[in-house]
């Protein structure tokens, strides 16, 4: 299996990235890991390969790319006029099957552009779309989404958030039957915005989908269901108000309980584009070693369980009337 | 100064209320305390107030109300039918001038619906709204609505509610020039859904406000605005996940952290209901005395400072083009 891996994206690239590849091969239960294509200005990325040891691992392969795209940079421009930037030659890999899943916490804009451009969403999904970790009060772990690519969604959209979702959680996360909730401002099917109105019928009539109601904002961290909808405005809203509470516990001394610890967003690794054609993850811009650890195991899991694959399916059912 | 009190509402009526009205009135610093309306059903509120003392009390007037609506009840039905409840009979001592302000921890509906209806908006104010406090890291109390009176809204409601919380919290907080900000996904002016999007400009140029931009998810505790505007869907989702922060801390026994201890909601009090005619208030469900006590100082407040008036003065103002 071979992995794309932006060296030039994220606060703390390269080197954290390459921190990340020396946890990665370090961990003893990898018996057959992936090939690692470490994409990036070579002047700066192969110093820190050799610094760590991992010049010469028979892993790790050292792709080219002279051109870094920026944070603040326009994600079409700039991948239109940097081709040979890491992001553009990590998507042109990917297209050509040289890799099999590409990891970034670069420009998230870049990566988004080059996920929806270059390879596509699947057949029958409108709008791709991204999740993020809940930690739940009793030690699970549920998703929210869309977080923040979709600002304004139709109900369809939302529908299709929850299949993805539940098929993320199934065939990711490893829960089985996940049940899926529209977050809204009441419990009562007929609460709500006229989106969340429209959208609760149709989640209720999908049958690729465990429906379980409405939950509330009080209920975001509790164990009511596994995989939670909604527009990209509020999802973001959301998101951010949870990453914050781990700045609202270091500041407040807090930070030890084991709880919050869970908010820490940036061990978490990354969040996969959901609905495109081929496995995409977007790192968080402040991701540290142990993230990028975490996101090339995800790359591995999304290309090990055909997860793509098993998205194109439902989503044909779905086109099918089923 | 008359206020009235719905007796009846809350979860923990009429003994919470009762106690309210007796920490009220022990206050040392209550000079000219308000004549204190107690409405509500006479076979329960009496033997209580008879238990704290309170029967006899110069300052306490027991207005009798046959009826309660429930919680579950729908608030228009309610109203028309129970005319014979505490919240029928305090909007109508409200309208008739019996009482300057009327607050209730009751039936959330039935109180919006009585403010609309039977004390009516302010002219020019297309939505009344509704706010709740939020608690700075830094000490300080900021204001976000709308929090779910208006799941749904235009550009123009938002620019209004703007103008409304920046009046509250000079006015009531008593903060000078105070701060308005947006709700939204990104610092940028062209961030946001579509609402976000034609809301800011409108701002901007609104002339009785300081406008200072907009605000993110991760932004709402810290000290970047003193008011925060957003559509009443993703605000009840901000204050209900605001509100399970105490719930989270408790569960943690992080509750005597002197930060997390100001996100235990029911001590607040209530909120006024923003653009109606005259002083009204609504509490949480779960109000103890404390907010019962808080409640009424907020009525007296708003009535001393002639808030509804600087409202008025404010609209007038708007609509000719100010």
């Amino acid at each position: 299996m071979n992995i794309g891996i932006d060296m030039m994206g994220g606060d703390y690239a390269p080197l954290e990235a390459v921190r990340g590849l020396r946890l990665y091969l370090d961990e003893p239960n990898v018996n057959d890991p992936a090939t690692l294509f470490c994409i990036g200005q070579q002047e700066h990325v192969v110093p820190l390969l050799e610094q760590h040891g991992l010049h010469a691992h028979p892993q790790i392969k050292v792709i080219p790319a002279p051109e870094v795209i920026g944070y603040n940079e326009h994600p079409t421009k700039a991948l239109k006029e940097k081709q040979q930037s890491s992001i553009a030659i990590g998507f042109y890999l990917l297209a050509t099957g040289k890799v099999d899943a590409f990891l970034s916490a670069g420009n998230t804009g870049a990566m988004l552009v080059g996920a929806m451009y270059s390879i596509k969403a699947i057949e029958g999904v409108q709008r791709p779309t991204i999740a993020t970790f809940l930690p739940k009060l009793n030690g699970g772990t549920g998703l929210l989404l869309d977080v923040g690519l979709n600002a304004d969604c139709k109900p369809e959209h939302l529908n299709q958030f929850a299949l993805l979702g539940s098929l993320y959680a199934s065939n990711i996360l490893g829960i089985p039957d996940p049940r899926v909730a529209l977050l809204n401002v009441g419990e009562e099917e007929s609460k709500g915005n006229l989106l969340a109105q429209a959208t609760y019928p149709l989640l209720k009539e999908n049958k690729q989908l465990h429906f379980t109601g409405n939950v509330e904002g009080r209920d975001v961290f509790q164990d009511k269901a596994d995989v939670i909808v909604c527009d990209g405005f509020t999802g973001n809203i959301v998101l951010k108000m949870a990453e914050s509470f781990y700045d609202i516990a270091a500041e407040r001394k807090l930070a030890q309980d084991e709880y919050l610890q869970r908010f820490h967003y940036e061990n978490y690794g990354g969040t996969p584009v959901l609905g495109v054609s081929k496995p995409v993850i977007i790192g968080h811009g402040i991701s540290n070693a142990k993230a990028f650890k975490n996101m090339i195991h995800l790359g591995e899991k999304m290309v090990s369980s055909a997860f793509c694959d098993a998205i194109r399916s439902s989503f044909t059912q779905s086109s099918t009337g089923q």
